[in-house]
């Protein structure tokens, strides 16, 4: 869709921290993090509601949240990487993975903008434990 | 496990508000719940942590969360279905789901113990959609 943020970002024509990319998502660092480390998945082709997929894309792409999570729980140290649906803020379909070191962490309004720097050397670390 | 909560649940020593059952899952109404209708979705067989399913675990559950998202949406009269899933309160795997109606809304401190009464009947119109 021509309006849609992530659309632009999964042309290029936005720029964000990519973490990983598969021929059915992108992967890449949430710039309003909730906990560092937070990574939101966003399948390529547009969507608005999870639950509308078909089961097979659904579970492609859930079983994609699940690939990433061994990495980034090891790149962030996290006791646990907490998984969010919500999707108000952009009608485009994006699973939040998020580091996890406590309960009631998973909270949308712990959200603050991360510090650019800070979000590259995390990106790379995230990488790394990708590769 | 003999201490937990959610198999004692699930073998019938602690009463729950059921919603659904299948081979491998219950799904019960949080008492403590974020917005009305939360549902938990319990595996039936202990395990803590989700990504450490099987892929072929993992897909059944996250499937049958699929499947009750509709039924729950149209109980409530949700716009959507959030999903969450953090696992630090019990340690056995639990899938929330949570009929939204705005962003912001998927915090788990705005959990607060239900009315009892509320509570069975809400259970009962879900189960009504789910027939």
């Amino acid at each position: 869709m021509d309006e849609c943020i992530f659309c632009k970002i999964i042309k290029g024509d936005i720029p964000c921290h990519k973490v990983y990319e598969s021929s059915i998502v992108l992967a890449f660092l949430d710039i309003n993090p909730v906990q560092e480390g937070h990574v939101l998945i966003v399948p390529k082709k547009h969507n608005d509601y999870i639950f509308d997929l078909s089961n097979k894309d659904y579970t492609e792409l859930l079983l994609e949240a699940k690939k990433l999570s061994g990495p980034l729980k090891k790149a962030t140290g996290a006791k646990r990487i907490g998984l969010a649906i919500e999707g108000f803020a952009v009608p485009h379909i994006h699973i939040h993975l998020i580091p996890l070191y406590a309960g009631n962490q998973l909270n949308p309004l712990m959200a603050k903008p991360g510090d650019p720097e800070q979000l590259v050397k995390v990106a790379d670390k995230i990488k790394e434990q990708l590769k």
